[in-house]
């Protein structure tokens, strides 16, 4: 049984936790936060501000912090021998991010399994078997409608806004606009905060309006989607088409997609892998597969 | 570039070899069929009846046989050295097959990817990255409506038939009909015709309606189609869907397959492997899938 502790205790963090609790291979044995005090629904695991300050020293560690976070807390963990996930999502610097926590995890010979939520991640996997599938053609990826939490993370962190959802709305083929609703804090500078969040890269590639509103709670929740198409020719051959779709609530969905990419870390040679890497087979208990083949 | 032998020259030998042409990494170098003559549109391959009597050793081979005849003629490759690929199709033999295979691939230091077409093969893959994003739930496969290559083939190989073509007729969530239609041969027994063709492991679990028709060709069409889909709970929470659907020419998708399916063998350890043990990113040419993380 592996020990696995969770750095965060956010969305993501508890709702891993939750899979965890219902993995047969792994089990939680902390959660670190900023602040030591329990985490709701889960009084007797450990908290503390450090892996290394807890009781025993986890085998893995789950990356449940904001994506802009990820890659330092991760590069330290994997020098010091511990397996890593993360659901990190900012694609333009996945590339990057792999080589520089392949280099960390070849120090500390251990894995991390990068990218591994939604999209990056599962959809990659589906991405991959699909272009090879159909090796001429085109793949479209669409998201949504639902609220994205990386980007509504993104907007919480400028400063200004008190509370803020993002939601992806797909207008169809690949191409998307966003919504934000943001509540801004006394005093804050309108104008400041709108420039500040179109110009981040989460948000520059995509129309983007923004409304503010005294409150966001009402706005709040969490089911989400995502559309794959691809449309190409096999053996030179027309007339063929892949989707996949995926759909449901997106905490617990990224939740269990960090359990299974931290199952999966255990099982590579040292490195750093994107979720297209690795076998089908080694993101499922046991011999689970086998059922489905 | 990695010298390829096509083992058959039916509609899936045809087919991998089309799709040989248009890969970069791998090229044709023969065709093994029991008769010596060119094989239409490739008239400059060479053709023997076996692999050792081909003007270069191949490095690979694919098997482009009817599935029963496939295992004997993967094991000797195999054991000579040679890499395979197959899109063998039962699903009940799948199992004992890889471990004889797995024997066979070991003596030669080589390696196999087996019951790699539509399904079992790309459906394995999806149906495992499934069930691990949905740990708890329930996945079913739909087939058709189409004409399934392999049922057709197990009954034109019954003694009697002249020509016949097997329709898979989806019931919806698992449950298939299938619809035969078969032309006798001269002075054939009719009834012990049909026992044959429905005490067969290809036809023993679903309702099976045989129709007796002067010709078949204008019933010929080669389209299929398939849908799998999963229900289930991620971290314990409800309401998630995956669902992914393929559809297209069936010999032109099963002989892009088993292209991939080749080229991923000689990326594994000696050993059989199902496609669901193979990470996505080795069915893909070169660092295409990078293109789709």
């Amino acid at each position: 049984m592996k020990k696995i502790a969770a750095i965060g205790a956010g969305n993501i963090g508890i709702m891993a936790a939750k899979a965890l609790e219902l993995s047969p291979d792994m089990e939680l044995c902390g959660f670190i936060r900023r602040e030591i005090r329990p985490v709701h629904g889960f009084e007797n695991i450990p908290v503390a501000k450090s892996v290394f300050d807890l009781p025993e020293k986890p085998d893995g560690a789950m990356i449940c912090l904001p994506s802009r976070l990820a890659e330092t807390a991760e590069a330290e963990l994997l020098e010091n021998g511990i397996f890593t996930a993360d659901v990190f999502d900012i694609h333009e610097e996945l590339i990057g991010m792999r080589e520089h926590l392949s280099e960390s995890a070849e120090k500390g010979k251990v894995s991390a399994v990068i990218g591994a939520g939604w999209d990056p991640g599962l959809d990659s996997a589906i991405r991959a078997l699909m272009s090879a599938a159909l090796p001429q053609g085109t793949t479209f990826t669409d998201f949504g409608p639902g609220m994205s939490m990386g980007h509504s993370a993104a907007v919480r962190a400028v400063e200004g806004v008190a509370d803020a959802v993002s939601f992806t709305l797909p207008l169809g083929y690949g191409r998307h606009r966003r919504k934000i609703y943001a509540v801004l804090e006394e005093n804050a500078d309108k104008y400041a905060v709108e420039h500040e969040i179109l110009s981040d890269g989460y948000f520059e590639h995509d129309e983007c309006p923004i409304e503010f509103l005294p409150s966001v709670k009402e706005l709040f929740s969490t089911g989400h989607c995502a559309k794959i198409n691809r449309f190409g020719n096999a053996c030179g051959i027309g007339g063929n088409r892949l989707s996949f779709k995926i759909s449901g609530d997106n905490p617990a969905l990224t939740g269990q997609l960090l359990v299974l990419a931290m199952r999966a870390a255990f099982l590579q040679k040292p490195g750093a892998y994107f979720v297209p890497e690795i076998p089908p087979r080694d993101f499922c208990a046991g011999d689970d597969w086998m059922k489905f083949i």
